[in-house]
Formats: C-alpha cells, sequence, structure tokens
C-alpha cells in the first residue's frame, strides 16, 4: 500500500473574486487566473492546493449546493496512476461512481468523481497523475 | 508571499474504526492508530493527509457537527512557521480567532483555530510547523 498524494479540496464559494483576498491570505498563495468549465457550470482558481468554486448558473449541482448548505468545504481530491484502471477496480469492489470514464477536469487533468453515498457522505475526486 | 503547504483536512465520521477500510482504500495509507483527545471531546486518526474526527462525547462541537450535517468535511489546516505571531497578524487584521493563543493538537502540535465567520464559512485550523 502506498500513500495516495491529496491532489487538493475543493471549497464552494458565491463568488471567486471576492474570495480571492480571503485565501490569497490563508494559502499563502497569488492565486490561479480563473478556470471556466461551462461544461460543469463552474469556474475555478487555485490557492496550493485550495481549488475555489463558483457556479456559473443557476442548474448547477455547486449552485444547488450553495443554497443548500452555504459555501464550504465540497469535495476532496486523491491524485491516482492510472485513473481509468481505478474506476473499474473501485467498481468491482462496489463503489459508486459518478464517472465511470475519465473525464475532463480543471487543468486539462482527466477526472472522475465517486458518489458520496459510497464514500462515507464526502464527495471524492481522483485526478490522474499527469506525470 | 510563499505558499502554504496544506498540513491536512479534518473529516467528521460517526466512528474511526468503521470509517477506516474506505479510507484506507481512498488514501492508500494504513492509517495511524487512534489518537485521544479528551480536552477536545474527541479521538482522531491520519489517513495520509485527511484526518478522520470522531466524537467522544455527545457534548462536543464535532458531536453537534455529526447530528446536525452528518458525517463529511469539517475543516482545513495550513502549516505556519511562527503561530502565536500568525495570530496577532490574523487578529490585527480583523480575522476572529477561536484560539487566541497556541494550544495543544493532534500529534503534540501547537494549533489554533480560526472562526467561519471570518473566513468565508470554513473553519480553518493553523498548525504551528515543528520544524
Amino acid at each position: 500500500m502506498s500513500t495516495r498524494p491529496l491532489d487538493h479540496i475543493g471549497v464552494v464559494v458565491a463568488s471567486i473574486a471576492a474570495s480571492r483576498p480571503l485565501f490569497e491570505r490563508m494559502s499563502g498563495s497569488p492565486g490561479s487566473p480563473v478556470e471556466e468549465l461551462p461544461h460543469q457550470g463552474v469556474n475555478v482558481a487555485f490557492f496550493g492546493q485550495v481549488e475555489l468554486i463558483e457556479p456559473r448558473d443557476a442548474d448547477s449541482g455547486v449552485s444547488r449546493f450553495l443554497e443548500k448548505r452555504g459555501p464550504g468545504l465540497h469535495h476532496v481530491a486523491w491524485r491516482v496512476p492510472d485513473l481509468a484502471a481505478e474506476l473499474r477496480r473501485l467498481e468491482a469492489e462496489g463503489y459508486e461512481l459518478i464517472d465511470r470514464e475519465p473525464r475532463p477536469g480543471a487543468g486539462g487533468h482527466r477526472v472522475a468523481f465517486l458518489h458520496p453515498r459510497s464514500t462515507g457522505g464526502i464527495l471524492v475526486e481522483l485526478v490522474e497523475d499527469a506525470s
């Protein structure tokens, strides 16, 4: 068993622009430019290992999260070497996948989400190691 | 500005023992032994950079969190070099501190929490670098 690096944690905010000073202060990082992910209905920006996520439209899951729970911690992402193979293993072990195949995520990485129902109430993202 | 390392993220669970297989699978880490923190009313164990937190008694804040929101992401912890000095700076900048002075946390580290009211709804922990 080898420890997987924690890739990042996702934090939902109403506005990346409004949250930028706080997260720059907390992370000590100037933060990345905003990346638009229209297919997921969100924009994101990274402050060290923290990904800020803002909704682009009222229909996105993130928009509903914000309405229901307010801003806050949204998901945790681990890095894995071969995502497609890992998804097949997880499915065989009975984990419920949101994405059965890797799909494009932030920064051009291949990513997939697991359903919180099978991960103790926590939304888990797996990010394929680019190297 | 230099990027602060993310020390860990805290995840509240009803039972560390029951959650151990899942978090071992996700983190690829066998997980640490359980550490008892009776003064904070919790037990904790680490799986890589994820800290699992279970309540020891019904009065703890973590117990109320679990009752109200269910298991899930609880706090994010950054590492800082001189915690007492950083707390003074944050207070001067108007941040609301839960701990005005460093106190003992998991693993014998000096830690302090900031109030979610002044950190965008997110509970932030600062952990003093042991080195």
